[in-house]
């Protein structure tokens, strides 16, 4: 069965406005005049991560992709819960390690959570859920309006090129294995951009699965210029610029950058906040009336890809 | 590596108010004047069920699971996230059934988590982060005084039997799988004791070893009269009610019942109470100066068994 289906058939329980239809990244869950942002995510052995990468990679990253969400919602980390199997003394010592790093990073703290032991052989499987409070209005993906330009923060690809270099497939240019493995939640950007904007997410399963997701949630089309996605010099060296180096990066996923819909207007407004923060604002697209993804090049139609990014689907039972 | 090893590895990040030292059941969050409680547990196949256990009896047991950490806290249930291994359409299909039926029965709405594919052949594994309101003060479990009651709700040892008589090893009375498969949380139960206790968690891996934790984080000893264990009709008529059978029931865990202290004086009150809500609480032992656990039968002090319950330990690496 697929996600889409699972989460499908789980909307009903989803009754509470803080669950915003399950549509969204996170929960918005107002207490007491405070706004929370909830968010949860399972990484596993394997699919998320490689047997070999360092532990406290593995913890940076379980972290990073939870405070991802936060940051796309524009909330500021509070407070995590871990779900975590153990391993062996080592890894255990080396995961506890990265852990208080990157939640000392964050400014956060562990708040609790569960150990379990898993069957001999099973693969790593951790979860964290992350805490966040939003000061100020919470972005949805369903918010892009016709006419909006679509938007996305830094580069893209990096984290699929490193994963790439990895597995051996390509020789990859330094500074790419680390966007794979230490990525960093665009938590400042976030906050100064979530009331700028109409819609606001993270790129986590690849930016054109995730650009449609955002244009599917506001019942909207999206269409991308291909030539716009930026590109690492890191990702140009190793894998060019072209248009299968640029449809590779745009599909890859991991990336945790920021991807926000806003009124032409504001693009002056937002370049000059990229700049301010050392992180590129692009353009890469636009919204309109439909419901589909586009990708143009030079004003003419491309084919898209097979893949617009990664739909976890487990075709057999164990 | 045990669990309590990496626990302690990770205190030093749960510098926050909120995390109680890691220490209890739950983390308890002020926000803007009320009192959120939250936990998060995980189940793995193979070691918190069975393989053919019915999906929608593991979504239930997750849930309650949860459930039985806020009501040692004494709140009520609001929402939750779900960490979700996806299967085939069948399994996922009816876990979300039993899901739906027991987050209705318990009144709370999914608000959000996360879906992943695991590796073929590995044990699924789920993640629960559950969320509730207090109203009242929220009992830790380090709270025990000297010359308090030990009590606990219910009757022990029926999920281990249900347990025991579905791997084949005992003929189990009727109801005994029900509690293993459909574990009640005691909610209404924790909110009515929460304001009158000096202390109160879970039996989650075992009556002596939950005990065992309660009287440590008070500093203190317990003495626990084996006689007075509360056995199920279903219990005796399985296992009998001599000191093997309360030494199988108080070690076994899952019983999802809850321990908590209090002063001898509230006796009568708390008999009371109990009679009201139809579940009958149980005095079993008491606190005194000291730091170990004790077990008696008539007056007479007993050997404490090789494994006070239930600890998570992981002997190889995968």
């Amino acid at each position: 069965v697929n996600e889409r289906d699972f989460i499908t058939s789980l909307k009903g329980f989803a009754h509470h406005p803080a669950a915003r239809g399950l549509a969204d990244d996170a929960a918005v869950l107002e207490v007491g005049g405070t706004c929370l942002v909830l968010t949860h995510d399972m990484i596993v052995e394997g699919i998320h991560f490689l047997p070999d990468d360092p532990p406290a990679d593995v913890a940076w990253k379980l972290v990073a992709a939870n405070l991802s969400d936060l940051a796309a919602k524009g909330a500021a980390p509070l407070g995590a819960l871990l779900g975590y199997s153990l391993s062996d003394d080592e890894w255990d010592r080396d995961f506890a390690g990265g852990l208080g790093e990157a939640l000392g990073a964050f400014g956060m703290a562990l708040l609790g959570g569960d150990t379990v032991a898993m069957p001999n052989g099973a693969p790593r499987t951790f979860g964290l859920t992350a805490i966040g409070r939003a000061s100020g209005p919470v972005p949805s993906r369903a918010g892009a309006k016709a006419g909006d330009h679509l938007w996305v923060t830094g580069t893209i690809g990096d984290a699929g090129a490193g994963l790439r270099s990895l597995l051996g497939e390509i020789e990859g240019a330094e500074g790419l294995v680390e966007r794979y493995r230490n990525p960093r939640p665009r938590i400042e950007a976030g906050q100064l951009l979530a009331p700028l904007v109409t819609a606001m997410m993270d790129v986590s399963d690849g930016l054109l699965l995730d650009a449609l997701r955002m244009a599917q949630a506001s019942g909207l089309a999206v269409e991308i210029e291909l030539g716009s996605i930026p590109l690492s010099e890191g990702h140009v060296i190793s894998l060019g610029e072209d248009c299968a180096a640029r449809l590779a990066a745009a599909t890859a996923g991991d990336d945790y950058e920021l991807l926000f819909a806003a009124p032409p207007g504001l693009a002056t407004e937002l370049l000059a906040l990229g700049e301010q923060l050392g992180l590129p604002f692009s353009r890469i697209g636009s919204f309109d009336a439909g419901s589909a993804i586009r990708l143009v090049e030079d004003g003419k139609d491309m084919p898209l890809p097979d893949a617009l990014g990664y739909e976890h689907i487990r075709a057999e039972g164990p």
